[in-house]
């Protein structure tokens, strides 16, 4: 394992992207803008999909697939969707190549241009609620409460990775409503789901709240999010959930028969979120010595490594590292047995340390002599020697320490970093010298926000659910403000 | 539950397309070529991809994600493989649209063509053998098994539900390996896993073989296959796994160090599976009654529907239903209490009939004073009246039966469908009057395939691994032959 990698205090940007490279989560591709994810790194992001997924269907929701092209003319439909994201698109203009006349490979077939162009999905509400329009009649045909997984496609100028990819991956839940008070009750519950998952998963404590006019989804009545913090101080966007009302309804014609006989347009939701999640898990728990990953998400969550010199001593410590891996696994913890012999011990050790599984065990011909192991925390980097007389229960014993330990520390980074700021002053001192969250007061106006991010770069990332009511006067404008909102700089 | 539908007798492909649409598998959407899969479908399809992905892992394999997009001149970069993937692709020319200065909705941006054209993934092996040009050094980056879970585009000219759609799911594996021995065998080792599901899980028997030169994977050296026989006796090809040599490796330049320090190119398979196997489902088991689903893939293998007349009827079965439906969960078995009050009880008996789940309890009051169950098999129709005690055990036995009794039934049809011909005159009158699979001697030469193919739309399905040599003589060119390969019309 190379030592190269950069630290937190040298070069923020730099540490985070050499984790993502090194410890083999995700590479960039051929493909400008859009990454590979690599083994490893999937493997993550199945156990989050993995635990959303149940969360979907334990919530009543079903998954299903739509197309990933969307005609052109869709997009225009919806009038404030189609400003936010009918711009940064992929877009399929033919479908045929042929060989190159002059003997180069194969071109485009002008013959086969398409009558209307191809988008690639930025989103997909204008295709579903095109096919919801089919599937609703009456009120007996409600709620639709679906969500599919998927990639989506935005082109984005500058692209980090997981955070900001043209191509990424993501769930998108769309659900139907016979009426407003069901629908801001699902977009709420999945904030509730989204918030559940943030924290006790990934360890990582949020904010929940809803957005500004400003930064609200286009094509929203309400956006709820979950806001997290980085340890640059910086606000990462983790999920929103959206109260659609009956924009896409209206644009799409969708209306159904109530109980009463009427015709209705429909409510609905959307909420999402993406392979993003992943740059979040990175930046909330690692460190200068690599990747830290939370039991509950770890691939692996302990790794046992044999210590040996001779050959003999190899087979005798993988003989008993191969017993203490079935004990582990028959309590459901997931276990390697590193016996690669290409590689030596110190060097399997670095390895699994940058690469963040939370458990390490090393076993030696002394420990087998005395029914020991020794066992390393990924978190604080504590070691321990262990009898093996219930090492299962040891074991799970500590994951669950470490699960609650990163939460913990988390949410502590989360309050020495949150502030209170009266003054314009007072709030970009605190941005430029420690970052974190600002509250402050605001008049409530797009402007004045709008000029706020021009001269700060922060943003109001959410008005905080349950927000306490508080007189005070915005620091831009003076204007009277009845609540603090939260700013902060963003990903 | 309409009763509007096809049977086989009278339209086969009508029959079909209704199972597909009114058991809500799947529909066409507003984008040409390009279905939606609603829930129920995608609900099967979920179970498939579990049972394959736990084979996959089982196997050694790990999942990946890799970009949807291909540069162009990435096709043209395995000769063989341009002819085969590079023409009726989905082509990405532009990256932005733009409101249309008349006003008409957007409009694309000729600002932002690309400078190289992108092409959606027919296939992934170009992109990926270009990424693993990163990953291979030395003998110990190998093997390299990996897998992913996409969706892929083939612009196809003539569309069907699952059968054939531009845009599909699937999952591709990409594996690398140090020798051509270690590389055919994962080939084999792959059909191995998809012969097992296909028999086991979708209780579809399949013909296993090797593919003529004519059917080849472009870039393969060998392409592994099973194919399944459909009820109106045609082939499908269920599943295919390819032995690709150093094919791509040489194409894109992909080296390792062995062992013995020299410089090699490394070997591939890649191997796949698809949505197209919902179509080969449908196909295998379902009847002029609807669809059938082996239990081992149905969402929900028990529906429970009550029967009553009044309110306290209503709650009196349901109570008792809830009480059943968790007796059987407790064992592992998925079932739907269907419970709705909007609908009546013919109604779903038809519909859960339709739809194709495996077996039926009704409760009624009477059944409630008898401690009885009346259980519906949907494979024989056949009607029972079960005592309540140790249901669970009972009925289990008899999913065990129908999952059993599925592929013993698919078997039958395929071997009454199985004959021999030795004339060209016999194996046209056979295909013509009864289909199936037609057991042929053949010259060997792909004129020959080619030119039985123009005369009777049949083509070589495969050449069944361990065929038995037999001496003969091609039913065209009576050339010799020394074995019988399997032709059929097909998919």
């Amino acid at each position: 394992m190379s030592k190269e990698h950069a630290t937190r205090e040298e070069n923020y940007a730099q540490w985070y992207n050499d984790i993502v490279i090194k410890a083999d989560l995700a590479e960039n591709s051929a493909v400008r803008g859009c990454m590979v994810i690599k083994p490893y790194g999937f493997a993550i992001w199945e156990k989050m999909q993995a635990a959303l997924d149940k969360m979907f269907k334990d919530t009543g929701h079903v998954n299903a697939y739509f197309p990933m092209f969307i005609p052109k003319s869709f997009l225009s439909k919806e009038a404030a969707h189609v400003e936010g994201f009918a711009k940064e698109c992929a877009v399929i203009t033919h479908y045929r190549l042929k060989n190159d006349p002059q003997g180069n490979g194969v071109v485009v077939d002008p013959e086969a241009r398409l009558e209307e162009e191809l988008i690639v999905r930025p989103t997909s509400e204008t295709i579903i609620w095109n096919t919801y329009k089919g599937w609703i009649q009456s009120y007996r045909d409600l709620p639709i409460l679906v969500n599919q997984w998927a990639n989506v496609v935005r082109w984005e100028m500058r692209t980090r990775l997981f955070l900001r990819t043209a191509e990424f991956l993501w769930q998108e839940g769309h659900t139907a409503h016979a009426s407003k008070e069901e629908a801001e009750e699902e977009a709420r519950r999945m904030l509730d789901v989204y918030t559940d998952f943030a924290e006790n998963y990934m360890a990582m404590p949020v904010l929940r709240g809803v957005k500004t006019e400003n930064e609200r989804f286009a094509g929203a009545e309400d956006t709820y999010c979950i806001e997290a913090m980085m340890q640059d101080g910086k606000a990462l966007q983790a999920g929103t959930s959206h109260f659609l009302g009956q924009n896409f309804a209206r644009a799409f014609d969708v209306k159904f028969t109530s109980r009463e006989g009427r015709q209705e347009l429909v409510w609905a939701t959307s909420w999402g979120v993406s392979t993003r999640l992943m740059g979040a898990l990175v930046m909330t728990h690692s460190d200068d010595k690599g990747l830290v990953i939370p039991p509950k998400l770890a691939p692996f969550q302990v790794v046992i490594v044999p210590i040996y010199k001779s050959e003999a001593e190899f087979e005798a410590v993988c003989t008993s590292g191969k017993k203490i891996k079935s004990a582990l696994e028959n309590v459901g913890i997931r276990v390697k047995l590193d016996d690669r012999d290409t590689h030596k011990p110190g060097y399997k050790f670095a390895e699994h340390e940058f690469r963040g599984v939370p458990l390490r065990i090393a076993i030696g011909p002394r420990d087998l002599e005395n029914g020991t192991v020794e066992v390393a925390r990924r978190d604080t980097l504590e070691k321990f020697s262990f009898q093996q007389t219930d090492l299962a229960t040891k074991l799970q014993h500590l994951l669950d320490q470490i699960q609650e330990n990163l939460f913990t520390k988390a949410l502590q980074f989360r309050e020495t970093h949150t502030f209170k700021a009266d003054t314009l002053e007072e709030f970009t001192r605190i941005l430029d010298e420690q970052g974190g969250f600002v509250y402050a007061h605001w008049d409530g106006t797009v402007e004045t926000e709008q000029k706020i991010k021009e001269m700060t770069k922060a943003t109001i990332r959410c008005i905080p659910l349950n927000n306490p009511m508080e007189q005070g006067n915005c620091i831009l404008t003076g204007k009277p403000s009845s609540q603090r909102v939260v700013f902060a700089r963003a990903y």
